[in-house]
């Protein structure tokens, strides 16, 4: 099936009727409907699938095990709540486009090439960003996996048993990163570089360093129609200073923070609340820019920020993004603030490139990111050729 | 039973064994459980129990509607979320312990003496404080009440019939109103006027005038890593404005502002939301200073706050507030910030009392709300001698 075809089978699945967004989430019934649309995929283009110890899906044309380590491509299918139909999709979609274009024109590699999806990228449903790929390098305990849990209570280890995987097997993966020699994700592009450039595909460079902390602001609960102000110990104000601090911070250190969740008790209307809990999510160019934004909101708040993730500055293959470039035409370069499977790779040791498509308005993580139909054959355009290039 | 002996069996009901507070909700199983008690305690007394179109329930001593209008006491045994055990049981315990002290005493009364314990006067269920005595007054209409919505998107009718009462009764009662001469409510003082005083028992004067509006803080979601500064529509700086001016605003205009509840779109740790919604609670003395509030925050924010209840200042009945507090030694008159269903029927024109029990920390609507055991029975004698004093 050619790209728009299979762009229009997924375009209905998860999506949301009133956001237009989509809910597509790990180990739920519509991430299964996903996973069976990817094997189908593969077997209609000859491929083996085979589900590694954390459950990533790998498609592949030739065998890794008796030809070496093969060129991977793709990406993630699961999105954030209300997401885009493009942040992950895209990337599968025209790595399996890339793999009919190869077969059509008789392209015989000379290593294995594999489809990756791998699952849960996004980390919406047990709050652990690319949770498929950090499990298979190690990089995120078995133990602590199993134990996620969602918003409802529920473990990792009991979605992935309902869904048919067994979550016994979680942990680092040898036997699939030995079949990985290298690995390229397109991804569309969530910031405005390319569409400033006036370009349609870039290569990655780097994903900036970032991290995540939980501010627990501590207040007391007290009646919202009675009690003095100067008697009140209101969270909600540490809640202001979080974010106003987070934006001023993050705008003097050239960096990015966010305050996306909070989670407010008792959350009544007349109730001063007793808790609040806030998220903070803050990236940039280099480390020192983004402690400095996060050590800003603990001295306004008087809470020290818990550190739930943090990840360095994660740099792709140099010489590998550069002879990407030079292929594509002097395609820029671009870095990244956003996490991605390939980041995980990269820093696991494996040769890892990423491909950017351009993105008009910059829009993601919202029902309205978007890449225009030509962008995206583009995209796909530019992975033959990359895939050309690495397994010839 | 005495008044510790109904103390004791109130305590467990509804109380979550986690945050020690409760969570007494209008129309559930907790509520039916406590409906059931009072009716039991009623019968104990030999009182005549009937249940008004609104479900609010009437334990009368004496036949009101032979008689004539007779003298009510009580107020309700429902919470807000985690919610303190004084904040309504304390008048409706104090009510019932009265009856049985006049009972003992072989008080023979003048005129029929009521206790009622009305339904659904916080709205934490539904949204509309003081549900009961609104719907009897009329003041709430029957259509829109039997259309309110809780958060899991049941109706108000819905859980009437769940609970086997009948909604399509719903509606202003004038026979209940018609046996309603004089209403007194005892209620824990919900903040440190009486501490200050050193005192244990004040009458109300009035209930100041307050409101809530609705903060529909519009924004647009987008990737929290790669979208910059510059290019954000963040709801969440709005919200920090709405946040902290309310409380500059409402210390500038010696009244109380309070952001107490919050609902963000998508709430994803990195995701710029699309929407906050927030709501605002604004209390003074006087209108022009609580609405002076409001506007402060409408011109901070750039958003008209949509206004969901406004009640004006509802003075009680001046001479009865001075005949009883000279009843009372002296009893300090004081004025309250939170609503009461007192305030309900004293705006539909029954003379109207409060008599408030000292909070030593002045904390409500918290696990944490308190009051000594002697000034519960202070509380007792109190009502006990009202009592005497307006059915002799």
């Amino acid at each position: 099936m050619t790209f728009d075809g299979m762009w229009a089978e997924l375009l209905p699945v998860g999506r949301d009727p009133q956001s237009g967004g989509y809910r597509r989430f790990a180990w739920t019934r519509t991430d299964h409907d996903l996973r069976e649309w990817f094997a189908a995929e593969a077997s209609s283009r000859g491929l083996d699938l085979t589900v590694d110890r954390a459950g990533n899906q790998w498609a592949w044309w030739g065998d890794p095990d008796r030809d070496g380590p093969g060129l991977v491509l793709g990406s993630h299918l699961d999105s954030v709540p209300d997401g885009g139909a493009y942040d992950g999709p895209l990337g599968v979609v025209t790595a399996l486009a890339t793999v009919e274009a190869l077969q059509r024109q008789g392209f015989r590699p000379s290593r294995p090439i594999g489809v990756v999806n791998f699952v849960d990228e996004e980390g919406a449903r047990f709050g652990i960003a690319c949770a498929g790929s950090r499990i298979i390098t190690g990089v995120l305990d078995a133990d602590r996996a199993r134990g996620l849990r969602d918003g409802d209570g529920r473990s990792l280890a009991e979605a992935m048993t309902t869904a048919g995987q067994d979550p016994r097997a979680l942990g680092r993966d040898e036997e699939t990163l030995r079949r990985v020699g290298t690995f390229v994700e397109l991804h569309v592009e969530q910031g405005r570089g390319l569409a400033d450039l006036d370009r349609a595909v870039a290569v990655g460079s780097a994903i900036w360093p970032h991290g995540r902390w939980r501010l627990d602001l501590a207040g007391e609960a007290n009646h919202a129609g009675t009690t003095r102000l100067e008697d009140r110990h209101d969270p909600m104000l540490s809640l202001a200073a979080a974010i106003t601090t987070a934006r001023d911070a993050a705008s003097g250190q050239g960096c990015v923070a966010t305050v996306g969740k909070v989670r407010v008790e008792p959350n009544g209307v007349n109730a001063i609340p007793s808790h609040v809990t806030a998220w903070l999510d803050a990236r940039g160019p280099a480390e020192p820019g983004v402690r400095a934004v996060v050590e800003e909101v603990a001295e306004r708040t008087g809470v020290r920020p818990v550190e739930e993730s943090w990840t360095g500055q994660t740099p792709f293959d140099p010489a590998l993004a550069a002879r990407l470039a030079a292929l594509l035409g002097e395609a820029p370069v671009l870095a990244t603030g956003a996490g991605h499977d390939a980041g995980i790779l990269a820093t696991a040791g494996v040769p890892t490139a990423m491909l950017f498509v351009r993105n008009p308005t910059g829009v993601s993580h919202s029902p309205a990111e978007h890449a225009e139909h030509a962008d995206c054959l583009a995209g796909v355009e530019a992975l033959t050729a990359v895939a050309r290039e690495l397994a010839s």
